[in-house]
């Protein structure tokens, strides 16, 4: 295993300053009343193309030789990886190759595109996406750039609480959503290191509570298509991100549907700020567990802005 | 007439520092490009109590002496000038009464509840509204506070364009929705004075056009009850508001309700801020009038976040 080490993240974060946001941190009087807590939010919502994932997606094309950046780069996914990569290889000037399932939004497909980036479309089957991917990547020899079990990608992530760290200096503990757990590992990577006293949460839907439970049981237990309103969570640890959780996490707590579009509706009506139901569910779980949490100064990765404004979760 | 000068701003403005937010200004590298101009997005949605009605009822209701004070403060308002006095009532912990019809809202009628406010209901007509706000004041002998056509509340919202010319210093032009006119009044008050080379553009829906009625006619001329998704530019013109518009916009531009949601939508999914429609009216008219706006830079005030999530206006 190729871990990324604290000099990756800070190589990382000055390689991709140009491309990425430094995103602001806001908080909120009326959410820390409810809370009993006093909140940071990290808005990677307003980061570019609407999500974390352009800090670690620019981080692996930006870090590429001339001789393979001009081959392009590919990967697979449906969700914030696939606009993000398409992003910043657009940002560079090279080729960018997405598979996706071709029952996927179109609103997701034309992110892609809107960067420049080429959708492949495959069925939505493991099978079909393994298949079609090889295939791409037999045609075209571009680089694999995994959503998340990628050193190079976690190495980007761990730029956005090095941010929130430098914009806050008085945190307890920070708390970031659980999917492949790529935010997660970038998150430990950087605080492990730089402030060791933070406390380092991971929030993840009941209902695709893989990680809760291979944290719980101390291996790697992958869901068997789980089903959430908070889509970018569906996907299981590996072997790199597993490191980083099964070292460094203090916790993983979990939250129901009505909790995280409760947790949803409280951001977007009390902060007017767009977020996914990916990134209510720190705050869902903050509501949730007051007794962890009393009194102390939390940091909350609000991951991304990309919903579906024209089909909101709780209509 | 009691016309608030450029001291009244400036005075107000210190007073309020303490109850209010200094907004950030926020850009969209997509929207410029869609645009054809540099917009720079002023952004009173994340203002206290969501809509920079709180400036000037801050300035209103901490400008009265102890011995008004202590009767309270009172006015009538189904929108945010009802939530925004009951905030800065509450903020100074005098009473605040607010006449609405009982067909609001239940959130207005709660939001206005939440900072400490009384709410009085009254039947959806002018002739009831008069006569339970005369009741009201006959009661509690509670100071009227206008929602815009009231030289404190005009100075309150002058403070939001002085913010603006500070954070932003190469502006070309300022655009601002238009109803009763207080926002455009402040900055009329504002700029005429600091920066007298910003133009000045208000923007209203084409539904409840009578502020572009009354500025190609010379004089004030009322809708009979206007219909628009815009909420908070239903209302006329008044003497005060009348002066700073006729004197100081250079042109009032229309967009229509199709416009107006399309601009809200690109708001949204681009800058990832929730705001009102009445705030999206502005943008709508950007991009229809491209050639006014070409190449300049334009201070865009994002004047609230109040809206109702679970009813947006395009479902």
């Amino acid at each position: 295993m190729n871990i990324p080490s604290l000099a990756d993240m800070l190589t990382a974060h000055e390689r991709i300053k140009p491309h990425i946001h430094r995103t602001p941190v806001l908080t909120s009087h009326v959410i820390d009343e409810v809370a009993g807590a006093k909140l940071f939010f990290k808005c990677e919502n307003f980061q570019k193309a609407g999500a974390f994932k352009a800090r670690g997606a620019s981080n692996a094309v930006f870090g590429l030789s001339d001789a393979q950046a001009s081959k392009g780069v590919a990967t697979h996914s449906s969700g914030n990886h696939g606009t993000c990569l398409s992003y910043a290889a657009g940002r560079r000037g090279i080729p960018c190759t997405v598979v996706m399932p071709r029952t996927a939004p179109q609103a997701k497909k034309d992110a892609v595109r809107g960067y420049g980036g080429k959708v492949v479309e495959c069925e939505p089957s493991t099978l079909s996406r393994e298949a079609v991917f090889a295939e791409v990547v037999a045609e075209t020899d571009a680089e694999f750039v995994h959503p998340y079990n990628d050193p190079r990608v976690i190495a980007g992530q761990g730029s956005c609480s090095k941010e929130l760290i430098e914009q806050v200096d008085t945190l307890d503990a920070v708390i970031a959503p659980i999917g492949g757990g790529g935010m997660v590992s970038g998150t430990c990577l950087t605080l492990s290191s730089l402030a060791p006293h933070i406390q380092i949460y991971a929030a993840e839907p009941e209902q695709a509570d893989d990680a809760y439970r291979s944290f719980k049981a101390g291996r790697i237990i992958a869901d068997d298509a789980p089903n959430t309103v908070a889509d970018g969570l569906k996907v299981p640890l590996k072997e790199l991100t597993w490191h980083f959780v099964s070292n460094h996490v203090s916790d993983i707590l979990t939250a129901s549907e009505e909790e995280i579009m409760d947790a949803m509706k409280l951001i977007w009506k009390r902060m007017k700020i767009v977020l996914e139901p990916s990134s209510a569910v720190p705050l869902a779980t903050i509501l949730k567990n007051r007794d962890v949490f009393a009194g102390k100064h939390v940091g909350v990765i609000v991951t991304g802005g990309n919903v579906d404004i024209d089909k909101l979760p709780w209509q």
